[in-house]
């Protein structure tokens, strides 16, 4: 029998005969995750427990077979990725609430809760887990925490990290791992939650998870503002988050992407004119809601600005969100392949990454679609190319190296919520020192010493 | 010329004859915190800037020089009690704002600006800085960011980590490291910031620190409720943490705590049968204060409860705080020493976790005076003893063991803001698991391989 047979045979005693599946079928299902690119994994790992989790490091370790972790599969850097010769450790068989304690606004689960149903779930007792990547209804816990997610109600509420907790996890050497509190406040020791919080699948499986929750917000308004320009649209973002009122949402379109969502037959009401959007939430007591819109209203009224609508109903609010939840959709069918940025810039630097974004399409002949979660600065930065087109591709790399330097002279980060994975990891070091990158490599060592983790993924290659 | 003399002679080299101190009076002032228990230093170190705090590692690295970190000694777990042999690294000298950005609601200062002259800075500007240790009027940043302090409004915004965007330090290896962003948002690499934070000075240096701050609220309002009994007063905070309006504040005091500040002439408007006391602040638009005071009077409602009263106007306000602000003084005077725990336990066990001190309290004939953050669960628990009586002394560290078993039991933590240091190492193996404990002390090692930071200090004694 061949070394990956006896590994997989040896998984297969460990996890029953239908939970190691290395069937062609299965292994193609699992060979990419939301990223160009795909690697077939040797086998397909389906967990039920932390203790099976913990079998199979066990055996990884001993047999050197690299695990990648996976939640959904929604994460678009790479991270769940397959490398050469490796399993893919899929947690959807782990998916129990634990522990649910709504008097204490707190919830235990498995890492392969899917994040809208564990939404779903606490809403019904009046509670809100806030973070809210696109994928919420589908996307995981664990891919949350690995990535460390975020999404569009960041811009007030914060990113996962903010919500755990604490968590359970396996490293590298087979250990089980506990960290954090079920309390709201505890500090004893390093904070080894938040180090996992991020890492990619790079330091730990992560199986068990406990958030925190919020009470949840009373009423929400929608507001839509149509730009003659964006740089007109970023001077609003800035007065906005200059004031004291801080919105729910705050989401930025470009007119590329004002464009793409016409052509769909979307956002028809806007003024013809419009060349930036911006979408804005607030949320909160019903009693606030009017002055919170009247908040906005002013903040978003100035030079440029076209028309501004808002919206209290239900139907009214997915009217107003129309053009940005026809956004997706629209930019895949613009071209063969979407290289989708995440990049980050303080919000008053806005309007200058947008005339660089400009600049670097000009120069390089590309087509890019901006929009995003403007009240963090956090801009999604779309090429849309064809990788048949070598010419094309060069440039689209050129731009993109152009592009980071431009966030980072900028005072940004490449990445707000995306990660790095293996698609970003080349770029790590325009952003990280060197002290930092070897710390975090020694840090990678301790909590993996035979590199079986997520191997090729977050840092550059050696 | 001793070892000692020669290390002194290099420091005083480095940073100039008037800023390494080795006589008897400064050695004298700098040799203990807050905390019982004092030990000369060998020298007080006064750097200006990051630079000197990197050239005072290098030379202490060479030198085997042990060096304890210093903010304002407000801490009471012995965090910047010198060892012996060390150098204390004082940086009161430390306290510039590096930048200032309203706009983005970002600030960074120097790890030795006094956290309350932070506060009054950005409030300038509308801005809001919460994290609110009772020591703000002095303490310094430096020293929260080590500890990971909290304070009253925990219980709606969060604590010092929550606030902090990014960082730089000198690690142990006398090498700058510099953490996280200066946006909202950031997801690239390991998150080193928050390893930092709470590392009590173990880890590194910390020399600069980006914060980010949030719009100050309009206005508040506070409650003063007087309860017949502990069991009521805990079933209340439960009901407040159960319904959607969440405090700023919410203050508990047993008993005892009341007793003693009747003693002192404070809080004599309260009817004489209450036995526990609730203070409960509420934040926001001025035009929601009414409505949320109503949702505090209603769930404060309920058996027990005595006498309810509200205040918005600024002196009837500190009127109401007037028995939690003698609270301090008053039990200081009580005895000649008090050891000040800082246990933290789910909202929903407070009752239980107040009557398990009762029952210490009777069984090992201590006198204790319980108060504290009760919205975050977190109690700080005052054993009034007398250090000269070694049966009291005796029967006091038993209490503490077996607070500190039933606090876990509870599925609570050790310490919920003040951290470890010196004078809860011991007990700290009763919350980590081994593994959690070596891979700590693992990563310990890479960020300080001598021990020269902070040693005998967060981990038992090896």
């Amino acid at each position: 029998m061949s070394e990956i047979a006896n590994t997989i045979a040896a998984l297969r005693a460990a996890l029953g005969p239908d939970r190691a599946c290395d069937d062609p079928q299965t292994r193609e299902l699992y060979a990419t995750d939301d990223t160009p690119g795909r690697c077939l994994p040797e086998v397909v790992l389906f967990p039920h427990s932390h203790s099976e989790v913990q079998a199979i490091v066990a055996l990884a370790r001993r047999h050197h077979l690299p695990l990648v972790a996976r939640g959904a599969g929604s994460g678009n850097v790479g991270g769940a990725q397959p490398v050469p010769g490796s399993a893919v450790v899929s947690f959807e068989c782990m998916q129990r609430i634990l522990d649910y304690v709504p008097a204490e606004r707190r919830i235990t689960v498995e890492a392969g809760c899917i994040t809208g149903a564990l939404q779903a779930h606490v809403e019904r007792d009046g509670l809100f887990y806030p973070p809210d990547p696109g994928s919420s209804p589908y996307c995981r816990i664990g891919g949350n925490l690995a990535m460390n997610a975020a999404g569009p109600h960041a811009v007030k509420y914060g990113v996962t990290r903010d919500y755990v907790l604490g968590l359970r996890a396996v490293t590298g050497t087979g250990e089980t791992l506990c960290t954090g509190v079920r309390t709201s406040k505890g500090v004893v020791g390093y904070d080894l939650t938040r180090l996992l919080v991020g890492s990619e699948g790079t330091l730990a499986l992560i199986t068990e998870v406990s958030l925190r929750l919020l009470p949840k917000p009373e009423g929400r308004a929608t507001l839509r503002a149509a730009f003659a320009s964006t740089a007109s649209a970023c001077a609003a973002v800035a007065r906005i988050m200059a004031q004291s009122v801080t919105p729910s949402a705050l989401e930025f379109m470009d007119a590329h992407a004002l464009a793409a969502v016409r052509g769909m037959g979307a956002a028809t009401d806007l003024p013809a004119a419009s060349q930036a959007l911006l979408l804005v939430e607030v949320d909160g007591d019903r009693a606030t809601l009017a002055r919170q819109v009247e908040a906005m209203r002013s903040a978003l009224d100035g030079p440029g600005l076209l028309q501004c609508d808002d919206a209290q109903a239900p139907d009214a609010i997915a009217r107003l969100w129309q053009a940005r939840k026809a956004l997706s959709p629209a930019t895949k069918a613009m071209a063969p392949l979407k290289i989708n940025e995440d990049v980050v810039v303080p919000v008053t630097q806005l309007a200058a990454l947008l005339e660089a974004i400009e600049a670097i399409a000009r120069k390089e002949r590309l087509q890019i679609v901006s929009f995003g979660h403007a009240g963090n600065g956090n801009l999604h930065v779309n090429f849309l190319v064809d990788p048949s087109d070598a010419g094309l591709m060069a440039r689209a790399h050129e731009g993109l190296r152009s592009l980071f330097r431009k966030v980072l002279a900028l005072g940004g980060t490449l990445s707000g919520e995306h990660g790095i994975g293996s698609v970003k990891r080349d770029f790590v070091s325009l952003e990280l020192s060197p002290e930092s990158l070897a710390l975090q490599r020694s840090i990678r060592r301790l909590f993996d010493p035979d590199g079986i983790l997520n191997p090729g993924k977050l840092f550059p290659a050696d």
